[in-house]
C-alpha cells in the first residue's frame, strides 16, 4: 500500500523524528477551535530545509497529503489533515539565523514563536511587532497572514514579511523576495505564499522587518456607557489619522469574564484599550488629541498608565480575553468569528452582531482590533449540544454574509483553513477561480494541504 | 490573415477609438528610455471594463498579444509591443469612481495620473502618497509596483492599493481585494497583480488607501562634502527610526545640472533633500533631531522651509531632475539604473557606482530615494553613438549584479519589463520558473504583454 510505503521511506529518512504514536497523532490532530478530532497519519520533525524538501519529495512520489504545523494555535481548522497524511511540524526549526540590526531585519526558521523571538531581540533595542493574541509561531503567522493589537500600526504578516524560504511542491527549495526593503522585481511570490496556508508550499525560513523599540509607550483603559460611543471613537481617532500602536475593544461581557479570570476590576461596561508608541512629547500630544475624542463620546476613567507592569498585566489580560471567556463556562468550546470591515461601517457592524447574538440563546461576547474595522465573536457552545452549534454557525454566517453586505471581508486574520472555505466564492467571485488556477499550477497532485483555501479537482 | 481579422473585429467594436495611424503607432511604441521605436499594429481607447475584455476576448481569439498603456514614461520598455499586437491605452478610463472619505479610500479608473488624483482630493484633506517622478497613470503605477520619494514613510504601491479589477488573458473580470483594510481570505491576488506589468491581466478599476494631509509639513536642503557623509546621515536616520516623509540624494553633477535646469543655487556638492510631516511639535522634534544627525556628518544649510511654495519649488526640482540631467546634455537619451539594497550596504554600493562610472567615460550624476537603500545612476549617452550605449549596458550590468550580491534587487521600482529581463533568473533562481508557471496558468497562449517579466515557452 502506498501510504505505508511512504511512511516507511519517512521513517528511514527521519527515524524517531517521524511519529505515528496515538499521543502525537492526537496531539496534531486538534487546534484552538471546535472542529473535530482529524487524526493525520504520521507526525514529521525536520531538522533542516533539506529534510523538509525530502519529505515533499517522498509524500509527492506517493501522493500523500502534506500539512505544516507550527504552534496549533489555528481558529479555523488549517492544520487538520482532513484527507489524511503527514503533517510537519516545525518545533525543531525555531532558530533565529541572523539579526541584521542595521537593516532592522531578522532571519529566523518557521517554528519560532513571536514570544521567544521578542525575547531573543530584546537586547538590541528592536522587536518584531505583528502579535496575534496565541503565541504562535512566525511560520503559522506567515501562512495564515495573521495581524493582531498592533497592526492599526504596524500592518500585518503582510506587511512584515521581506522574503521567505518556500519548499515547493515537488520539493523544489525557492527564495522569494530580497533583502532590500522595495523591489519591483516581478511577481511578487513573498505575498503570494503569506495567508496561502500552506497550499503552495511549506515556509522554512522568513525574513522580518523589526522595529526600534519605541522611546517611550503609553497605554491606557477607558470606559465608555454604550458599544456605540466606544466604536465612534475608535472611527474619529482612526479618522483623525492618530498613529496608535493598538486600540482594541471589548464588551461588557468581555470585562466580565476577563475580571473574573485575571482579577482585574474593570466595570461591566464596553471598553477601549489603547497603546501609544513615540517620543514623550509626541505621547503626550497623541494623550491630548485622544483625550479630547474620548470625552466627547463620554469615555471615562482615561486611566494612563506608562509604567511596564501596568501596561504589561493590561495586555496581559486582552490576549488572554479569549481564554477568560472560555473559562467563563467551564467545558465550553468556541466558535470564533473574525469580520472586517471597512472603518465607517464598524458601529453599525458591531451593533447589528450584538442584537444578532443576543436573540440567538447562546452567549458570544465581542472584542477586536477594531482600528483595523476587525472583530470577534467568541460564541460558546456546548460541546455535547449539537443545537447551540447550529445556533453558533448560523451566527457566524450571518456574520460572514454581513461582512461582504459592507463592502468587508468573512476573514480579517484568522484566515480561511478549512471553516470558512464555503464562503471564498461569495467573497471574490471569479477570483477564488483563479486562486484554483494558481494552485492546480504550483500543486497539480494537490498535496499541500488539500481542501483548504481553494477547491480544485482531483 | 488572423492580424487583419482581429483588428477588423477591433474597429467594429470600437469605431475611431481604434487607431492603425501612423501618429498613434509611433506615439505608443517609444517610452521614457533608450529603447528602439517599436510600433504596435493597433491602439485602442477603450471607455469601460466590458470594451477592454471584448477587447481582450477578441485578442484571445486571434492570438494577438495586448498590452496596456499609461502615461508612456516607464523606463524598461513595459509597455513596448516587442511581438506586435494592440496597445490599450486607458487615457478615457481616467475618472475617480468614488471618494469614501470616512474610510480614508478611493476608487479610481486605471487612467488617471497620480497629480490629476491629488488635484481632485486636495478638498478633502486627503492625499494618495506614492509619487513617482513622472507624472504616472496609477494603473501603470500598480503594474510596475511604483514607488517615488515617499516610500520611505508610506511605501509603495503594493502598501498602498487595497482592491483591483483586473481583465484576464480570456477576458473574464475579476475583483481582488476588499475595502476593509486588511484580510486573511485566501491567496493576495492584488499583490500578485501589483508588479505584474499587464502580463497577468489589465487593471481596469483601483481602490487605493488615501493618508491625511499632514497637519505641518517642513523640507529641507542639506549639503555634504561627500557622498559617504551624505549616505551615512541616511543610515542613521533611518535607524534611528525618525519618520522620514522623504529624504532623498543627489551628487554633484545632479546639483548642477538642476542649477541650469530650474535656476537654482545649490552649491555643486552632493545634497540631502529630506520633508517631514506631522503636527508642529512632532516637526520641531524631529527637525532638532535630524539636525543632530546631520551635524555629526558635516552637513550645512539645513535651510528649513516650511512655506508651501518653497516646498514646490524643492521638490519641482526634485522631480525634474532626470530631465534636468538630459538636459545637460542635448540630444543625449538615458539608461536609468535602479539599484536597491540593504541600507547597511548603502554606502558601500553609493561609492562603488560612483567610482565604476568616473572611470567608465561616461556620465551619470546618481539620485535616489535612499531612506529604501535605492538609487538611481542616469547615465547619459549619445543616441547615435553605440559605443556609449554599449558603455552604459555593461556599466548597468555591473549595477544589477552588485545589488544582488549585496542582498538586494535589480530594480527598486521601475520593474522588469524588457530591460530587466536577462536578470530575473539571477535575481530569483528557481522562484522565476513559478512565475512562469502562474503565467502560463493564467495566460496559456501568452498573449498579455508576452516577453515581459517571465519567459515562457510558446
Amino acid at each position: 500500500m502506498t501510504k505505508s510505503d511512504a511512511l516507511h521511506e519517512l521513517s528511514t529518512l527521519l527515524g524517531q523524528r517521524l511519529s505515528t504514536s496515538k499521543f502525537e497523532l492526537e496531539a496534531h490532530g486538534r487546534s484552538e477551535s471546535y472542529f473535530p478530532l482529524t487524526l493525520p497519519d504520521g507526525v514529521a520533525f525536520p531538522t533542516s530545509t533539506e529534510e523538509v524538501s525530502e519529505i515533499v519529495r517522498i509524500c509527492a512520489r506517493h501522493g500523500l497529503p502534506v500539512i505544516g504545523w507550527g504552534a496549533g494555535t489555528s481558529l479555523e481548522g488549517h492544520a487538520l489533515a482532513h484527507q489524511g497524511g503527514v503533517v510537519v511540524d516545525f518545533r525543531n526549526m525555531a532558530a533565529i539565523l541572523d539579526v541584521h540590526a542595521e537593516d532592522m531585519t531578522v532571519t529566523v526558521q518557521p517554528g519560532i514563536t513571536r514570544e521567544a523571538l521578542n525575547e531573543e531581540l530584546r537586547a538590541t533595542g528592536l522587536f518584531f511587532p505583528v502579535d496575534p493574541g496565541a503565541n504562535a509561531t512566525l511560520g503559522g503567522m506567515a501562512s495564515t497572514r495573521a495581524s493582531g493589537t498592533t497592526a492599526v500600526r504596524y500592518g500585518t504578516m503582510r506587511d512584515n514579511v521581506m522574503a521567505l524560504e518556500v519548499v515547493l511542491a515537488d520539493g523544489r527549495v525557492i527564495r522569494t523576495g530580497s533583502h532590500a526593503r522595495k523591489s519591483a522585481a516581478g511577481f511578487d511570490l513573498t505575498a503570494l505564499m503569506i495567508g496561502a496556508e500552506g497550499t503552495l508550499g511549506l515556509i522554512t525560513e522568513l525574513t522580518l522587518k523589526l522595529q526600534g523599540q519605541p522611546e517611550s509607550v503609553g497605554a491606557a483603559v477607558c470606559a465608555f456607557d454604550s458599544i456605540s460611543d466606544a466604536v465612534e471613537t475608535v472611527i474619529e481617532t482612526i479618522q483623525f489619522g492618530l498613529p496608535m500602536a493598538r486600540i482594541e475593544f471589548i464588551d461588557a461581557d468581555t470585562a466580565a469574564a476577563v475580571n473574573a479570570y485575571s482579577g482585574s476590576k474593570l466595570p461591566e461596561c464596553p471598553h477601549l484599550l489603547v497603546e501609544f508608541h513615540g517620543s514623550e512629547t509626541a505621547l503626550a500630544e497623541q494623550a491630548e488629541v485622544f483625550g479630547g475624542i474620548l470625552a466627547e463620546h463620554g469615555g471615562k476613567g482615561f486611566d494612563w498608565a506608562t509604567a511596564p507592569e501596568d501596561r504589561k498585566a493590561l495586555w496581559h489580560a486582552r490576549h488572554h480575553a479569549y481564554w477568560a471567556i472560555l473559562n467563563s463556562r467551564p467545558g465550553c468550546r468556541a466558535v470564533v468569528t473574525d469580520m472586517c470591515v471597512p472603518i465607517s461601517r464598524l458601529a453599525q457592524a458591531v451593533e447589528a452582531t450584538r442584537a444578532d447574538i443576543a436573540a440567538s440563546g447562546i452567549k458570544g461576547p465581542i472584542l477586536g482590533h477594531v482600528g483595523d474595522g476587525n472583530f470577534h465573536a467568541i460564541l460558546m457552545i456546548d460541546d455535547d449540544n449539537p443545537a447551540e452549534l447550529q445556533i453558533a454557525k448560523d451566527l457566524a454566517d450571518r456574520m460572514a454574509r454581513r461582512a461582504l453586505s459592507y463592502g468587508g471581508t468573512v476573514t480579517g486574520e484568522h484566515g480561511v483553513g478549512y471553516g470558512k472555505l464555503d464562503y471564498m466564492a461569495l467573497e471574490h467571485g471569479g477570483g477564488w477561480d483563479v486562486m484554483a488556477s494558481i494552485k492546480q499550477a504550483l500543486d497539480p497532485q494537490n498535496i499541500m494541504n488539500p481542501g483548504k483555501v481553494v477547491r480544485v479537482e482531483g
